[in-house]
């Protein structure tokens, strides 16, 4: 789709575009491929540790990882579309050159170089798999992560380099930054966010794969002017490393304070999440969101666990999209 | 196919088994995909430099390097089986840690490592090309190549090891091994030297290419009892690299002394290569062979080259299979 172009509706089903990193957005595609065949995932492109780190410096190139892990979380169903996300996901092991190198990381890097363009290498990939949607990086540049953050012990404030750094530190995140400032936008993912029915933000590190989207200025500005109505999706654990001491209105507060002129229209979070119930349908209501406490997250042998089920999820998107009010029976 | 399988025939063309290794047998490969749609690659496994040694030390699996170029060759003629085969064969460059490795090597590597058996990885990467024929390797240990040389200056005998640097002496090989010697042949490779209707032995490199099938005990004896007819299509430049000072007639018995019972149908030969027609006719005839003495050489710009054409190939691959005289012009 050329940059702001229509979006085609297939079969009637709502256009969502949703944007985050890492396992956040693998989870919320994983739900979103259940609810709409015109999806399209807007990622992070800040990683600079690990595979990613290695290859961005070894070839100057966007880090795959983020796109890698929103590629396979929208493989198809069969049989062909699994083998190939194992074979994206399979990563060498040893610790030879290629040790920790996941062979989807390669891949993409070998379609950028053979390709040029970030966003044809990454539509053969997901042709490869039998993608159910589209992957594009929030930005064509490689970029960088940097935050201050409080020691909650002593209040004594230093600066965390590194999107792996920022998303697993134990301090407290005052203000996170791009490096360089203000990137340019992927001009399609500008163009899927004006061009959506729903744009989706979270769950995910909040700081490292939720926020960023709203550092890039032309991206911030789309997702606070478009038509579009929009979803954050809070995370299963509010207070965990890098958001240590938030409670999930502070979460909804983090994104204002980076896009003023944000309005949301849902906010979904499992009730897990919650600890204090009116404060944070208050302060969604503030942003012009129902509040949808909904049971998201995965449930094993009994027990919950720290990630969101995908059809649980899609069974919560699917309300929310369609227009179902917000649950009010928990006051 | 399970080995010892019939083969089952599709269209009512020829069954053909192509053994080589190398630029050879993807010139081979490249012409019988015109000539029939029942094409089995049989490669050899003991390269042990480059991309393919580096990968056999960090992981202990098969040299790719060879099955890569086997598969690319077999690759389907649409914008999806050219991309892919790009893909496969794009090597990256720079002097990194991943410097020298094509793609197709780090990709049929994951999928071993994912599947465990060598065949399987290579067929799911034939689907991927959508490849018109399979590509087995002709053992599944990895081997290596050493050679006894003789100086053609003085005489002198040397030992050399690995086939790249067999491949490239300029010493003339007496005697090529693999080591270990006498190595398991891969069940399938086997079955489809005896399931053919056609076996077809080089062009490729005479040493490293061509003559490690008929070191492998199993496969030389399939290849010496098979009931399919038998074809060896000799070099453009019978005296180059490591055949220094060879003639055609020598190459041919340079197979013979490897497998004495070893008995032929054709011989195809580019007119350019032979220097000396009434021997190479008569040691032909003394492997049952008619000649079949071919323009198959490529012509850029009116001029030949050291390349096989894929089509001149084929048309004299298409001849030989369907019973028509050998060439008796030339005497």
């Amino acid at each position: 789709m050329p940059p702001g172009g229509r979006r085609a509706r297939r079969g009637g089903r709502v256009a969502v575009t949703a944007l985050g990193g890492g396992h956040g957005l693998s989870a919320s595609l994983q739900a979103l491929r259940h609810v709409t065949d015109d999806l399209t995932a807007v990622v992070t492109v800040a990683d600079d540790g690990g595979s990613s780190g290695r290859l961005r410096e070894e070839f100057g190139v966007l880090p795959p990882g983020d796109l890698r892990m929103a590629l396979s979380a929208l493989c198809d169903d069969s049989g062909w579309g699994h083998l190939w996300r194992d074979v994206l996901q399979h990563r060498f092991a040893g610790d030879g050159p290629l040790a920790g190198h996941p062979l989807g990381n390669l891949l993409i890097v070998a379609l950028w170089q053979l390709l040029e363009d970030p966003s044809d290498g990454l539509r053969m990939v997901g042709e490869l798999l039998g993608a159910q949607g589209r992957v594009l990086p929030m930005s064509d540049d490689p970029l960088r992560i940097e935050a201050d953050v409080v020691d909650p012990a002593d209040g004594t404030r230093s600066l965390v380099v590194g999107q792996g750094h920022v998303a697993t530190t134990t301090h407290r995140v005052e203000t996170v930054r791009l490096v360089p400032e203000r990137p340019r936008a992927n001009p399609e993912a500008v163009a899927a966010v004006l061009d959506a029915d729903w744009v989706v933000l979270g769950p995910g590190s909040w700081f490292t794969s939720v926020c960023p989207h709203l550092l890039v200025p032309d991206l911030a500005e789309a997702l606070q002017s478009t038509a579009a109505r929009r979803c954050v999706t809070l995370n299963l654990e509010a207070g965990g490393t890098e958001t240590v001491g938030y409670r999930c209105e502070q979460m909804l507060e983090v994104l204002g304070d980076l896009a003023p002129q944000l309005t949301l229209d849902a906010v979904v979070v499992d009730p897990s999440a919650v600890d204090d119930l009116p404060a944070l349908r208050a302060t969604a209501a503030r942003f012009g969101a129902g509040l949808h406490v909904r049971e998201v997250c995965e449930v094993v042998d009994g027990r919950t666990t720290a990630r969101h089920s995908p059809l649980r999820l899609a069974a919560a998107y699917a309300d929310v999209f369609a227009g179902r009010p917000a649950d009010a029976r928990r006051n």
